[in-house]
């Protein structure tokens, strides 16, 4: 099989089985750490050469927080695994049948093939919301966000025509999950605390920040309790939410709702879906609604030693969760372990043991002193949960550095009031404005 | 005159004169700062919404710092200043004769105009060295440098030519003056503590840092002792450096020298001049060698009431410094504070006050507990004026925020011997490479 590969990519020989990991988020990072000190060579292929911390985004895209500190070094953060070696490169392909991988840089071969490549922005088919709406999965498109978000505002300050500036002064997010909750909560302290003194000749009692919800309510898979706080919290910080309302298109001035109105709306943001995002290769009985099948150990059928873990992983072997688990990251970090676990006990010869999700709660911050929180049956609401919010993300970010610059950050935009970092170091250019 | 104009940009009405300031460099936010509670609407024109701390650049481009934090938004910093307004724009032309400048965004007219543009790489006309070579003046030049830098090493760890790895194992700077010396230390510090853990796949003893400076002595603007312990310092952290030598051309991986040799490099730091960068409209006789030629009080004979602060400016009143002043903050913030005083006595009709250099002495840093100071007739090197360097630099950041952070990572830095922004966050695409 060798000679039909155009170029194998040089890695050291080593006497112990392969295995190739693809992707650096939750999942894999903790999958690697996890089998540190296994008789393994593993061999790690990211896009990027950095993690993302992907909870926090939505503050790089509102300038609470620099880009730098929510990413980390992967060959940095998994220098410590024995017999590691990191690629950065775009895989194209999982060969199953002939155990390899096609990557942007050539090709590999793997004994166990873990994927985990996470989730990317679902438009559901709508080309024109493509074409036009702010995504916010990654950090260049936070980046983008935010130079785009503060450009607006720029040329809102200089603008003659009225019903362009009714467009700039209007920000619009879709989607009523976590991420479309932070977004509106920070771009609401945004709208309450710093564009005013920023702009001082524009009216900010003209601008709107409408949240657009498809459901009947907001943060659908946390409780009731949670559901209602947020709507009333987000009211505080003056954000006009509409429920069971859809974007039907999108032309970057004004988006098309299902109910037949309209929002004049420079600024869209998508929060409303993600899907799998995975490699060619694989069997079409093998994926299913974007996410790849796996059994309850994580393994891929019919594609020996191949397993799927995180966001991509769709197991439906617990009865909680039919349609597979939440696209969360304590699932991923858990599913990680387990197959960490998985694999040292099936080097050793032990029998497997089945992935069970411990679900400890979920959690959602709308801006300054609020947030709500879900824990078992305990339901928070306020600054406390926003203390809780605080810390547990303060915590889960990868390397002291960071937790150090974040916090940092935090505790400045707290007691000022102010947002440190709303800079335009590149210009955003609207994709169908760049010349091909 | 407001008939040719094609269109007038938008600004409030005012009782008071106009003063417009072009660049929100060190210059023109200090004298904005002293002119805060004047009779004047100030107009502030930006190409960028933030004002760069240059003199640690070096530092985004090599790791050790966030870009964000040598960035401070404009609006923000110059909030408290009375009839104050940004325009973030290009300006084009200066028409002193009518009293306007054209812009990316429109023509305004003013009573009092300052140039204070700053200066921008100067390649000397070679066309080679511009087109493959990295600047060093911007945030997202530093950004491209630092992608570059370790995508280059990415693909030095799995190419399979040799003659490729040897130019993409080379690092060369040149210039010896401040800036091509600190990035040269700061090189030499990654090679020595963090690119043989990051990549243990490649040889480190292959790798080469050269820097090339074309007269007899680093520093040439400060003092012999720190001419020589420069040097002494740069052969501790690796780094080879060439006097006399200059570069004669660049095909982005060979760099071809005046004395016949040539580098393998796929990385030319290019560090050796600056020119003014000045809009046009002004006449050629008021220009000498690519700055504005002003008088002892900072005004451009001929154009009445225009001035020229900072980099741009040439003062020749002084004789100690008969071919102008040097091109550094101090000057410029010096500059600043005295046409801001100036244009104050003027509106009160007093006299005005010739600028004179108050020369507090110069300093550079090669690395780690490294430093050269020159201070009137004391001259120091080593820890202690790393220290002093430390010190200078940090109080000089505009905004306790940013100082925080910078502190903190540089404590971070100075402990683990680690750099932490190692991060590809935007992919480096060379020039020639990107579709036009």
């Amino acid at each position: 099989m060798n000679e039909v590969r155009e170029k194998k990519i040089p890695i050291p020989a080593s006497d112990h089985p392969r295995l190739i990991v693809i992707g650096g988020g939750f999942a894999g990072v903790k999958l690697i750490k996890k089998l540190s000190k296994q008789p393994l060579q593993i061999v790690l292929f990211d896009r990027n050469n950095y993690h993302t911390f992907q909870p926090l985004l939505y503050q790089v895209a509102t300038a609470g927080l620099e880009p730098d500190s929510i990413a980390d070094p992967l060959r940095k953060q998994l220098e410590p695994v024995s017999n590691f070696f990191f690629r950065m490169a775009e895989v194209y392909s999982i060969q199953y049948k002939e155990k390899y991988i096609t990557t942007e840089i050539g090709d590999m071969s793997y004994d166990y093939l873990v994927i985990a490549t996470g989730s990317k922005t679902n438009y559901f088919g709508n080309e024109s919301i493509m074409s036009h709406a702010f995504p916010l999965k990654q950090i260049p498109q936070a980046l983008d966000l935010r130079s785009h978000i503060l450009q607006n505002f720029e040329e809102a300050n200089i603008t003659t025509d009225q019903s362009k500036l009714e467009s700039m002064m209007n920000l619009t997010i879709v989607g009523g999950g976590p991420t479309g909750v932070e977004v509106a909560g920070a771009l609401g302290e945004l709208k309450t605390n710093i564009l005013p003194s920023d702009y001082p000749e524009l009216d900010f009692g003209k601008m709107n920040i409408t949240l657009l919800e498809g459901t009947d309510r907001l943060l659908a898979a946390m409780s009731p309790f949670a559901s209602k706080k947020a709507l009333k919290y987000l009211k505080k910080f003056d954000v006009d939410v509409k429920l069971s309302t859809l974007v039907t298109s999108y032309d970057g001035k004004v988006a098309k709702l299902n109910n037949g109105g309209e929002i004049k709306t420079s600024t869209l943001i998508w929060a409303a879906g993600v899907q799998g995002n995975y490699p060619d290769g694989l069997e079409d009985d093998m994926i299913e609604r974007g996410r790849i099948k796996v059994d309850a150990y994580n393994m891929i059928e019919g594609a020996e030693n191949v397993y799927a873990i995180g966001d991509i992983a769709l197991m439906k072997n617990d009865s909680s969760y039919p349609k597979g688990h939440p696209m969360l990251a304590p699932v991923a970090i858990q599913q990680g372990t387990n197959l960490a676990a998985n694999i040292k006990r099936s080097l050793q010869g032990k029998t497997l043991k089945e992935f069970k999700y411990n679900d400890k709660g979920s959690m959602a911050t709308i801006g300054r002193n609020k947030a709500v929180v879900d824990m078992g049956k305990i339901r928070l609401g306020g600054f406390f949960a926003w203390l809780i919010w605080m810390f547990v993300h303060l915590i889960s970010i990868i390397g002291f550095r960071n937790r150090l610059i974040v916090f940092s950050n935090w505790v400045w935009n707290y007691f000022t009031y102010d947002k440190g970092t709303r800079l335009i170091i590149r210009k955003f250019i609207p994709r169908n404005k760049i010349k091909e």
